[in-house]
């Protein structure tokens, strides 16, 4: 047992400072969910796993974390049954959160009332190759509301997005896309099956520009009639409406197109109006989730940061139907918790106080003045206010290495002096001024 | 997939109503490990076997979840080799949260300030046969302090136990032993061998009666004359310092049991110098942890509510030696939070806030009455109360019934009347009173 314990490659322990950040993060999304109206919900991290596969294709069922069934499993079986599992293994670990939701809708349909407006906080596992910014256990930040299918809920979560980012302090740009509009831009060109590479290859434009984008529509069977019908899809500009209006002009005759268009003016209509004061941008090239949304599809970037993502979503049509529960509309947007935090680490857009445990060290010099100095600490702690004793009377010179180690920002001494003046000294660590604070108002220095 | 979703036998799905009174439990408890400067930890869920197994005895290592490799694991093994999962598993579901903090700390013992305080509260998960009251996934809530010997720190549990169940409501006991006691009374009586037996008959002296005790002792092999040098102690009574008085008078000949009641010596004068305003109560038939813990033993009993303990710990030595780090003393206590749960439900404990998400609902009569109502639903949402509105221009008595089965208390009416004379009707769900709110000042009425 000499050699150093470890965890399993893409797994992490989160420190102190750490979990004071990520603790910062989650209850500032929280709270804001809160105020929506959303209300908190936890399933299990294990799922049957008939639950589990065949929700997240082929790639995703090999990607689920097995779990061995307890008991003398394995015993008897042949090499065959064990490499498929099927009699060892009956659970897995959650891959996502929106299967356990959508699994605990219609479990409990009976129960709820709908529109069900639910968060969810809780990690996932994913059996994927670990590599800088991947990790096989994460966080996932969900928000969504099932059963209605009223725009305003897309409308919300534009305010959540806003709301959220503007307390975190993160400025951000709010992409949006309709998966109607770009079905309807695939039907208007004659390649109503192809709408995933003509979107694919949209996507491309900014990073390698019109010409290749139009090579590369060739390349993917589109003929040069439907690019040059594309051609004005391509060259969208002005703002959202602006935008709207060309693109009515264009696939008007698609009514999936049409309704993609109408979705969209309601929903930057509200925005206007309500004065959502977030850089909403409607952007043909977002292709997110395009295999399960069907109407507005959401993604966040920072503005000055870059990294991919840190917030997204979309309308889902048909979220339960795989259970058993037909036509049931939901909507709902995931908060990338682990991006969001390398952003606010590396803007330092953290909060000073998110940095430290404890605001108050008391010093302890034994006999009396560790009595005297238990009973103010008392008094702090009654005020809420994170203050602590050293637990032995050691070296003043340790105690105050452990005060600076740990970024304590203050320290209490109640030494014989102190105590026979009935007045503490309190020492700012960072300023490394002292003050002299009589006993009975000790409390007072702090509030 | 007609068959409805459920999930393992053993696990839960925690419902919004269930969640928020979870999260009051929770974050008092945090609240007050903060106010002590103890600061979050987390670590995986999945931990290496390595780590685990031979950690909690054979019956422990039974009840692990092991989880399969990925990828084409077992090809090729023969059944031998499955059974033994050592070639198809090499990770498991943590069992408690106290391995792998010892792991942690020796992991990390280069950069972490001891003593390190730190507190966890994370899910756990034991292969056990599920029952009324005993999950195979559940939370643990621990708070240790690693790194001092010092008796201080164990006084802090004792008013961490005072501040928490106070803050939560629940009238409790905390009863205290000491390893070194039990120890020094098997060695008194020639013995030392016997310490847990002797123990865990003492222990049910309330249940079965002095004479009924004495013969069991006999059958676990204590002569009477052994058994007559123990009759002082299993008559102790008085208060805890008289308790510790007589005890020395009888087992003073053993220096470990002399240490031991120095030790609670010591703790209990803080408590009564401290005013720690707790039912603290020296029971030696508290025989909990006999395995690991080295000195004092902590367990906390509702007074108003039978149930088993609801939180407990205590001092261990050597934690981290398992993991190569000898002579590293801690000492530390864990809530039962599902047992808290049932206290509070039973005795109605829960504040009548927790049991609602949201706190107003604004009805929604469409067209200019819902842009109204969406611009005084933004002034609350600032204000940070939880309001939403409902999603479409439903049924009056639809809108209602939504307000009801979601316990909302608040339902403000904002139809063409109101709107005219820019006056929100708010009605009160419980009284059914209504009142007129100018909007100018619609958010004061709230707040």
């Amino acid at each position: 047992m000499a050699q150093k314990p470890s965890i399993p490659k893409g797994t992490r322990d989160f420190s102190p400072q750490e979990m004071m950040r990520r603790t910062y993060i989650f209850e500032t999304i929280k709270s804001v969910f809160r105020t929506f109206g959303y209300s908190p919900l936890e399933t299990p991290a294990m799922e049957n796993l008939s639950t589990l596969l065949g929700k997240y294709g082929d790639e995703g069922d090999k990607l689920l974390f097995k779990i061995l069934n307890s008991g003398d499993y394995a015993a008897g079986l042949t090499d065959e049954q064990v490499r498929q599992a099927s009699k060892i293994s009956e659970k897995g670990l959650r891959y996502d959160l929106t299967v356990p939701f959508a699994r605990y809708v219609v479990q409990h349909q009976g129960e709820l009332v709908f529109p069900f407006k639910r968060f969810q906080i809780q990690p996932v596992w994913r059996a994927d190759r670990p590599q800088k910014g991947r990790y096989r256990e994460f966080y996932q930040c969900d928000v969504d509301v099932i059963g209605s299918k009223s725009l305003l809920n897309e409308v919300e979560l534009v305010e959540i997005v806003e709301r959220v980012f503007r307390k975190l302090g993160i400025s951000v740009t709010l992409k949006m896309n309709n998966r109607k509009i770009l079905y309807g831009i695939a039907e208007t060109i004659g390649h109503a099956d192809k709408m995933v590479d003509i979107t694919v290859a949209i996507d491309k434009l900014e990073k390698i520009g019109l010409e290749a984008v139009k090579a590369e529509l060739r390349e993917r069977g589109i003929e040069e009639a439907a690019i040059e019908r594309l051609q004005p899809i391509l060259e969208l500009s002005g703002s959202n409406m602006e935008k709207l209006a060309k693109l009515e002009q264009v696939i008007g005759s698609s009514e999936t197109g049409r309704k993609g268009i109408e979705e969209m003016r309601t929903i930057f209509g509200y925005v206007e109006k309500l004065g959502i004061g977030l850089n909403v941008e409607l952007d043909l090239s977002l292709a997110r989730g395009l295999n399960y949304y069907t109407g507005a599809i959401f993604e966040v970037k920072a503005n000055d940061y870059p990294i991919g993502s840190i917030c997204g979503g979309g309308r889902y049509d048909d979220l339960t139907g795989i259970f058993g529960l037909p036509n049931t509309s939901g909507v709902g947007i995931s908060f990338g918790a682990d991006r969001i935090y390398d952003v606010m680490t590396g803007l330092e857009l953290f909060p000073e106080a998110v940095n430290c445990t404890t605001e108050v060290l008391m010093l302890n010099f034994g006999g009396a003045e560790e009595l005297a100095a238990l009973g103010l600490l008392k008094r702090l702690r009654d005020l809420g206010i994170a203050a602590e004793i050293y637990p032995e009377a050691a070296k003043m010179k340790k105690q105050m290495e452990y005060a600076n180690r740990r970024g304590i920002p203050q320290v209490v001494i109640v030494g014989s002096e102190e105590l026979e003046l009935r007045m503490a000294t309190v020492k700012d660590m960072r300023s490394g001024e002292q003050t002299k604070v009589a006993f009975d108002i000790f409390e007072q220095h702090f509030e």
